[in-house]
């Protein structure tokens, strides 16, 4: 990799493009402080009617189409969610909106 | 609304609940850091075919079923979304998993 910062971001490029959503959410039971805050912030605003709120990332990937699903996962363990206190969910969308 | 901290988060119930989730991305075009550390740091772990890295935040609402798509509406425009730089998108999700 060459040593340019802000180059080249789109030439890794390996065929096809396929666009891929990662849901990161803190697993039950964890303290959520941010969530807590939310909630706090909503209901000082006026809003009634909500019972919870949960915060987490969500991590948009457009990625080759010869990246499989062993790789994704590998990706969020050891990447992108914390294992100890996260979960994470895979989704998959067939058009690549982020190219668009 | 009483003084209490950490009392009651699930008092405010009205009837049966349903859980939303919100998907709050940055706008095509807006810069994200955060985004390109976590490509950059992919790229050192040795994942190829990465394209491109979005981040954005994931939020979970657990709300009552009085609440309508126009209460939803707003919370995001008034606080969970910056609307100069990010979009939403709101997701009902039939099954309140959060209370499970």
């Amino acid at each position: 990799m060459s040593g340019g910062i802000g180059t080249s971001i789109h030439a890794h490029a390996k065929g096809p493009a396929m666009k891929v959503r990662v849901h990161v959410s803190l697993k039950p039971g964890v303290l959520d402080p941010q969530g807590r805050a939310i909630h706090h912030s909503l209901e000082g605003l006026g809003f009634t009617g909500v019972n919870d709120v949960r915060a987490g990332r969500l991590i948009e990937l457009d990625v080759a189409d010869g990246v499989t699903d062993a790789d994704l996962d590998e990706m969020c363990r050891k990447l992108l969610a914390n294992m100890v206190i996260e979960s994470y969910r895979i989704e998959k969308v067939a058009a690549p909106e982020l190219k668009a």
